[in-house]
């Protein structure tokens, strides 16, 4: 008999998504591996027996004090991954959106002095305690939304010791929500304003002096770049990348956002872990990314922010082979704390189904992350799951706003938000 | 001294949205009449007084027993009023996802015998218990998000009975839900199945039949006519809706949401009280349904669920001066229940600005729906209000999940789901 502090039973489905050692890329990003009436026990912080419910009672015996959890008819999902979030931010941009809506461009705002700008002055100016308290908030609620685990990037503060600064409160903010919390040095999300003009400048700074800074501590597992015009050019991500594979960082890249500037590409030559966002990605970058392993990150909260036709080329994406994982991109620029309302958005707008939607959004995020093992519900594995008030799996995705009944980290019930 | 059975105080904005008796068109609609620091006194479920907060103490004094709400620092709203719902229906269509992913139209899936009318066959198999169930856990979502009254329609029955039925169960579900509910009459959403090839005939039945039984049995307030290729021509449209006028029920009219069909036009001409969806209106109807002061009542969600670049024409609409309200539409189709996720849909998608939206989501709605009066906090008015944790009203609309920490109905807290 397998012992167990925690049952949850009465479950339409549990949805399990075993883990492979590669993200998932076509029609296996439809395959859920689904458990119908379905049971799940925990002990220990752990998944210990997975099942049909039938089997349950014959399987596994409750600890004296355990708990039954009464799922109500409803499914049970692996915590989501959220792939690519920039949650430790200061102020809002709410007052951008006259501007928005009167049709400037991000890239415009940003070159007039707002946007990105706007908030490394918020977030440079805040303390640390005003940081780690708005950002606790939001991923107290993407938690709520049953968000198990997420990466977050540095990239408000730009100069040698804000960016360092950003980077050491991750790990509080980690314990602060009990979310594991992938930390990713992004100092190149724009030139710091002190070398405006000067953007090569501003390189060698990361590349001699943060960067190795950053490795030296250990606060970091992944390097990013916004590779796009006004930002990096292809030449100086490449710099900073190769930099930072060198320290031995994964590597990521903002890609092909606005323009098809070379980034996905870029990625693909270097094997980086993901490319992110991909709007204005070439049809043979697809091929490039396929075949290179490079995951697509996709963001389609963002494309749909950015106004006019975008999409995120989640259907190209999945069509041609490369593996996609979703992210919420949670931002001043597109500030979404649910991954529910992300996947709706990945489905009706970037044309996955549903089940492409949560594979992307769990096992894969779970790989674009570096976090193997997370995104499934599997013996042995961190009880990080959800339960949803849907008769199918297949209704996330489908409806815009799902919401969990419960949301478990490590065995332990962590709804509020 | 004003006497008082609830406060609620520390709150950063009251918006007030003080009401008119015509929707707000044009610059009006930015107008938000917002009290900084404000405060808000309820008695007997009415609003009694709404000011400055270091003006409370001195104007109102808590009855016994009474209770004060701290807003935590955050902002007060009026309830949302969804001026377009078709919450009454049973089952789901997540199936319908792999064929949308292919590309297939809503009237193309409709004309396969899926779609609506896939939804009509699981509304009139199912109980008046499980279309009450359904719905109610649909209606208290809403709520839980900070609707207050909404618009129902009828329309998954087709069939007299069955579309009587549905009317009757809009005030059951009302008082299930605590929520006004305004009930339409929408027998006209598509040919009913037992009329298929013979629409003319079955235009015959609505306005001979179902349409008198409506009215001597006072079950709708409006009638809608779906008006669209394959579903119902300007000119049966127009008769239905004569046929509604004389009976004294208010006129909707969906619009030309997929195709120009000449919909606004004839809400126009009608003189309606809205004309819903509009994706395909052209300009110079913008102009007739200004003039002819008809509300634009906008689905953001649905827009977008239809794929493609399609986005609801809000900007447009708000620019001509004709009058804009918001709807969820929640259905089948585009299964959302919360309003604020519907008003990031409106602002990034819609182009309007966050105080436009939300304007279209208040009084406007108010004057959509026939609720004169809701939508606003104003003393003597129903106390129907949420509390946002947010810095400022105008961030609701700029980001995409913005949830209530607490909804009121007539003063009392409804704020679980």
């Amino acid at each position: 008999m397998i012992r167990a502090e925690l049952v949850v039973r009465n479950l339409r489905e549990v949805v399990t998504l075993r883990e492979g050692p590669r993200p998932r890329v076509g029609d296996a990003m439809r395959e859920l591996s689904i458990v119908d009436r379905g049971a799940v026990a925990v002990d220990r912080g752990r998944v210990a027996w997975v099942g049909a419910e039938r089997a349950l009672r014959s399987a596994v015996r409750l600890r004296a004090g355990g708990g039954v959890h009464d799922g109500a008819g409803g499914v049970l999902l692996p915590g989501w991954v959220d792939a690519h979030t920039h949650v430790l931010f200061a102020g809002n941009r709410a007052f951008e959106l006259p501007l928005k809506v009167a049709g400037v461009s991000y890239a415009e705002i940003a070159a007039r002095g707002g946007g990105l700008y706007a908030t490394v002055r918020a977030t440079r100016s805040a303390t640390d305690a005003e940081l780690l308290d708005s950002a606790a908030r939001r991923v107290r609620a993407m938690r709520a939304s049953g968000t198990t685990a997420l990466e977050v990037k540095s990239g408000y503060a730009l100069d040698h010791a804000g960016e360092l600064r950003l980077l050491r409160l991750i790990p509080r903010l980690a314990r602060r929500t009990g979310l594991p919390l992938v930390p990713t040095y992004l100092g190149a999300h724009a030139v710091a304003p002190e070398f405006r003009g000067r953007p090569d400048a501003y390189v060698d700074a990361v590349v001699r002096r943060t960067l190795p800074a950053v490795s030296r501590a250990g606060l970091a597992r992944f390097c990013d770049v916004f590779c796009e015009p006004g930002f990096f050019t292809v030449r100086q991500s490449e710099r900073i990348l190769r930099a930072a594979a060198r320290l031995g960082l994964g590597l990521k890249v903002h890609a092909d956002e606005f323009v098809l500037s070379g980034g996905a590409r870029l990625a693909a030559r270097l094997g980086a872990q993901s490319a992110d966002h991909l709007l204005a990605a070439a049809p043979d970058d697809r091929e490039r990314l396929a075949a290179a392993g490079v995951t697509a990150v996709l963001l389609p909260v963002t494309a749909f922010a950015l106004g006019g036709a975008r999409r995120a080329p989640a259907r190209e994406m999945v069509d041609a082979g490369v593996p996609v994982a979703l992210g919420s991109d949670c931002s001043p620029n597109s500030w979404v704390e649910s991954m529910p309302v992300v996947l709706a958005q990945a489905v009706h707008g970037g044309r996955m189904t549903p089940a492409e939607a949560i594979t992307a959004a769990t096992v894969n995020a779970a790989h674009a992350s570096g976090l193997e093992g997370a995104g499934t519900v599997a013996v042995g594995r961190s009880a990080d799951f959800a339960v949803y008030p849907v008769g199918s799996a297949t209704e996330i995705g489908y409806r815009f706003d799902v919401r969990p009944t419960a949301v478990y980290r490590q065995g332990k019930s962590v709804s509020s938000a």
